[in-house]
């Protein structure tokens, strides 16, 4: 016979009731897998009166959480947010219990404590569902590629603003239509502010970048920029170009301008070829492109949000769990050894996109390229064009790859510049050097 | 400091010679990330003085196999081929050794052996090389879906039949031009029959139906059909009609027509829409599409083969053995639980779309019409025309899904009948249902 195993559940929401369903469904199956008998000891919830998607036994649910914890083997945290979860995954920690978090916000800033409190009492400590949902990138970058170096991640990690940005594309719409119609359809929050400020993709891509590269990232490491700038007129030009715009996670291995070997770690909208297989990634889809040394280009492509396919995650690593818990062994523990600093966001190697509103008159294309000269930035490609009144000129000027301090100045010195009425848009380019 | 532990290495070819490498340059960073000094004790080869792409210590060369493996705490088997690989793989096994292969056809004819072996000796048995080179769907399939029921796995997996077809489609050649150029570039093999008649294809099929579906999957399972029939005609018409043609690896969880839940598993040149992902994927590429109950679509995509990337997964195979020598705990065993029937391929619902060579009178299409009829196959569309010579009529019919069994009673009958001067292609549709 098995061993029985108890499992608390912390949160009982969208992923959390269909993590509670599954188990109980499939029980047999994970015992088969496992290797061990999984039991529920409690559902932790905030109002054991709420309605839930699934009717979870009454018996199960409970709003005392250090009780719950204490009889736990393995505590499954998906309550999100920093506190309680963070006094609660400690406790279970500490207690020697298996966490299995799908928190990127509590893991992004607080991960070492809890990778030195995993490591001192000797258990396990997984979160394949903090990262793009379904899409096993946790596992790919932990355990599939632990003999590879990876220069590169390069994913789309967050539906809402894909599936923002989608619409915008398809439609037309301006991205508060396009929000608009993403919290009609649950896809966004009423206050979406971590997903189109890009916070929640910065969180992911700390993550990522430590596990790609075995040194601490950290959420604050990550330079930011959302999507609540992109216009319906920056969608348009993108498809006059052949590109679509992606909200793009960025974590590289690279080198500064003194030559130092670290990390760079980016979010920011991004023009990406219609040809490149980020640009086909539609709706809420995720998808995270692999740059490795042996392997070449690997891609992973999945659902990166929802109840099912999160629950789908936080199972795989509960059978992993509970594997160990009865068989021995242990999941990969922080891997950190690399040490790679973070690089200043400034030496990073960037190409943009800009537009620009110009005085239209002689000299004044002569002006705005003696900019770019003066910073060292090539030019690419320049196309102008008259606006609709007549009276003023658009210039749309494509950059080769350069500094991104580099770029930024020159992003200033025109905003500055007699000759410049307006730089309407700034944005990175990615995918076709 | 760390222990050390022994590395046999069979075969210095394009992977093996690779892998050798690694091991040699990577040293301290697989030191850091397995808890193990990695030293190779050996590296097996037929012929001491045979020329190599990366010069192996000559120390470390020796063709007696057994007296390396028996000093090993891991062996590394990329000899290819049944033996001597057997052989040395059950030798490993039985002395506790660690095994790591890369050998489809070794596992998918004697698995369930090398399995018992693995598990009665106490040791590890780990293949993610087998199967589609650096894409990590062993993994994907072993560990990171343990939580899930996979219920259809559709794949790319071998590079030198899509590089084949890849060059008809986009340069027009015929199969033989196709295959001379893949044989040119090294993508195809003097004796190309493994590859073109999809035997690899069917023992990588045979290894994903058997991690997905929990159950015992043999090559020999596996109904096959390569891809040495099409023509530049097919090609053609395909694009015509929206698809690219594909060998699909197909292992899906289905019923048979009495109701038994059972495996399907084939490979065969197949209808792929161009819209649809696995359409997109060229040269010697590989992909693999899982449907999944909770996880919904997810998609895997990399190099499948080639030295470099194969050694990727070898070593991130040798991480994971080699940390669990040193820290405890085992790889995944051989999950086959669920124990389900291999089910008659006949029994599989298909779509088939064929292009008939008719005699030009009226009643023609009745007449084919009718034979669909009678076995029961609805006709989804038709369109006829006329061939050069004038004097014959073309077909291409597409039908609904129906039985494989009922679509090739329908193809026999075509060929009987009077109206039909010939069957010039059948193919099946996958995608877009």
């Amino acid at each position: 016979m098995e061993k029985t195993l108890n499992v608390t559940v912390l949160g009982a929401g969208t992923v959390g009731s269909q993590v509670v369903r599954l188990i109980t469904e499939k029980h047999d199956e994970l015992a088969a897998r496992s290797g061990a008998r999984i039991r529920i000891n409690a559902v932790v919830v905030r109002d054991v009166n709420a309605p839930r998607d699934f009717a979870i036994d009454p018996a199960l649910l409970t709003t005392d959480a250090e009780a719950a914890i204490d009889e736990a083997d393995l505590v499954i945290e998906l309550i999100g947010g920093i506190e309680p979860a963070f006094t609660f995954v400690k406790r279970a920690l500490s207690r020697g219990a298996t966490v299995i978090t799908g928190n990127k916000a509590l893991l992004a800033q607080h991960g070492p404590e809890l990778y030195e409190l995993t490591a001192a009492n000797d258990t396990d400590l997984y979160y394949e569902a903090a990262v793009a949902g379904a899409v096993p990138i946790v596992y790919g970058l932990r355990e599939s590629l632990a003999g590879d170096t990876v220069n590169r991640v390069i994913g789309i990690v967050n539906g809402t603003t894909n599936f923002i940005l989608d619409q915008m594309h398809t439609t037309g719409a301006s991205y508060a239509e396009a929000l608009a119609e993403a919290q009609r359809l649950g896809f966004a929050e009423a206050d979406p502010s971590a997903d189109v400020d890009g916070l929640d993709a910065a969180a992911k891509c700390a993550l990522m970048a430590s596990l790609a590269f075995h040194s601490r990232v950290s959420m604050s490491d990550v330079a930011v920029e959302g999507i609540t700038a992109i216009t319906a007129k920056d969608m348009d030009e993108a498809a006059r170009s052949g590109h679509a715009i992606k909200l793009l996670a960025i974590a590289e291995r690279r080198t500064d301008d003194s030559g130092v070997e670290g990390i760079g770690v980016r979010v920011h909208p991004t023009l990406v070829p219609l040809t490149h297989p980020l640009a086909t990634v539609s709706g809420a889809f995720n998808a995270v492109v692999l740059e490795c040394e042996s392997a070449g280009r690997l891609m992973f492509y999945g659902q990166g949000a929802g109840g099912a396919p999160t629950a789908s995650a936080v199972l795989g690593d509960l059978v992993a769990g509970a594997s160990h818990k009865v068989r021995g062994g242990h999941a990969p523990r922080e891997s950190r050894y690399a040490e790679l600093p973070i690089l200043d966001a400034g030496t990073a190697q960037t190409r943009y996109q800009m537009r620009l509103r110009v005085e239209d008159r002689a000299g004044v294309l002569s002006e705005v390229a003696g900019i770019f000269a003066r910073h060292g930035v090539s030019i690419l490609s320049v196309a102008q064009k008259e606006t609709e009144d007549g009276q003023k000129a658009n210039i749309v000027l494509s950059t080769h790859t350069a500094r991104e301090a580099d770029l930024e100045a020159v992003a200033d010195a025109l905003n500055k510049s007699n000759a410049v009425l307006a730089v309407e848009s700034t944005l990175r380019v990615e995918g076709d050097r």
